[in-house]
């Protein structure tokens, strides 16, 4: 580990930047937090003496021009964010996001972009929170030809649809408990409907089956009209429903099936019992079998385990290589192969 | 990635190291199988045409001696597997290992001359075969300190009793059944007793927490003895009986509690849910909460799926640098911690 510690900007001063600004404002050994971007930085600034010692801007040239070593992302949306995580690696500066919409759009081109540069790109907050899925298939499961993921990966609206399960209320009623508890944000619908999904989606198509996904290809049907009949209905069943984001990769035939919507699982199955924010994935490979992890999947706290976990991983070998996927667009999508047991 | 293919040797031919020949069989990307020793590489050899073209010895200093990059240990136990791997970085060459005794006994020690020599040693097969456990402590929550693991580590006796849960038949005969799947060995008191988990939980407490255990000071407590009655009690209660292994440690105190032995788990816990050669761990920590993993634990097909994914690691960025980490050995082991719920 170098002497000197890395220097961290940090982009964003809203529930995920503030979570990370608190985990550095407790001490994270070998990396300094010394410039903050935030639209309101000056009143930010006031309410966060604790990280006085940042600089606090609301310019992004400021944070390009600086001395930091390594950019977090924690803005969210594609714009600004995209641009800015190019500049910054442009600027020769590693970057760590938690931004789904960017890695899922132009990740494997921004990998390319940080190779060339000589510096790095990670995103394990980008899916899954603090559940570290971006490893477990980038790495640990890299060994074997994955074929199959199947999995909740929107905590939002694991925590509307669990609720409405336990308490049989509606979805609004449920919406507004979410919100109560930071869960949710005043407009549901990018979660309810499953363009956050399918945007994780996308980015697990990539690291798990080398393929390059539009997300607003992926079959999609929203949960927001699901009502406590449905949820009745799967319980005479022996199941409940959850938003359930799958892909399926039949390589030797290149083609994918994928969607996200609401499925009716069965209450044995491990999606049955993910509640709350958390999330779920089971993951398929030709050797290991089924392979799964769970986790909280929402929230700042959670997200900031998986950007420190990252800032962390680059302190320790600054010239470490993310590998950049040669993804291929030479397949199918299936359109046409929305699960039996969907419902809505 | 390297123009040049990465060379690996293979030490050993059993279960483990003839499924990363299989694996190198079909071809692994950048990837080359040049050497296999084997005590009966003769014998082997003959039986594996596939494998012709790699170089098979009995002698250890031709792999040593060889143009290997990568020495890959698959002969399990401490020697003369410890003394090989330490030969193996001193000669320059980065090593993959599967071998939990060397890593819990050694794995410091290992990673530091591997750093010093600018080689890698890794180690995600030491434990919980395809599960990527050791990715998920050493990067994927690496952002978070780390507090509890429980978990179910050794595939051989998890499939034996969840077979006497399921079946109700005895300890033995439930050891013949695993046997006969090529789940057991014919001396299975490793497993069975707990020393094999003891191992594994050291190499855990290391990653998620830091801290030198020594494997024997854990107390074991076996599961050779367990009858069918046990189960049935354990029902009665609404659980069953599986071999936990557990860790909590207490940073401010500097004190860890750990023990390996078998427990009554509740019947809805993960850990009930886990049978036949699987393995699972609870991992709690102070800011993601409770992370879960699950995947097949033991068996030769598995266990190579995390070996070739280390391999693969190393052969897409030969420079990086594995951690060795500093562990202390200053807290106290508490020996009277054993659950409560713990049976026999």
């Amino acid at each position: 580990m170098s002497a000197r510690r890395s220097r961290v900007a940090l982009l964003g001063f809203g529930t995920v930047g503030s979570a990370v600004g608190r985990r550095f404002a407790a001490g994270i050994p070998g990396l300094a937090l010394t410039h903050i971007l935030d639209r309101r930085a000056a009143l930010k600034r006031a309410r966060h003496p604790e990280l006085a010692a940042a600089a606090w801007t609301t310019s992004v040239a400021d944070v390009l021009q600086s001395d930091a070593d390594i950019v977090v992302e924690a803005i969210g949306g594609f714009d600004p964010a995209a641009g800015w995580i190019d500049a910054a690696l442009a600027a020769g500066k590693s970057v760590v996001t938690a931004n789904k919409q960017v890695i899922a759009r132009d990740g494997a081109r921004l990998l390319q972009v940080a190779e060339r540069q000589g510096r790095q790109l990670r995103f394990e907050a980008a899916v899954g929170g603090a559940m570290p899925i971006v490893r477990a298939l980038a790495d640990g499961l890299a060994g074997d030809r994955l074929t199959r993921i199947v999995a909740i990966l929107n905590g939002t609206t694991n925590a509307v649809l669990s609720q409405m399960e336990a308490s049989g209320c509606a979805l609004d009623v449920a919406l507004a408990a979410a919100r109560a508890r930071g869960l949710a944000e005043a407009d549901p619908s990018a979660d309810l409907d499953g363009d956050d999904a399918r945007a994780k989606l996308a980015i697990v198509c990539a690291l798990a089956f080398g393929i390059r996904v539009d997300p607003e290809g992926i079959p999609m049907r929203s949960c927001a009209a699901l009502e406590p009949r449905d949820f009745a209905a799967a319980r005479r069943n022996g199941g409940t429903i959850r938003q359930i984001a799958r892909a399926e990769f039949d390589a030797a035939r290149a083609v994918l099936a994928a969607s996200v919507g609401p499925e009716i699982v069965p209450r044995s199955s491990i999606f049955a019992r993910t509640i709350g924010p958390d999330n779920a994935a089971l993951i398929v490979g030709e050797h290991s079998g089924e392979t799964g992890i769970f986790g909280v999947g929402a929230g700042g706290d959670a997200t900031a385990v998986a950007i420190v976990g990252d800032l962390i991983a680059i302190a320790r070998d600054r010239a470490a290589i993310v590998p950049a996927p040669h993804l291929t667009s030479n397949f199918s999508l299936s359109t046409s192969t929305f699960p039996s047991e969907a419902v809505c």
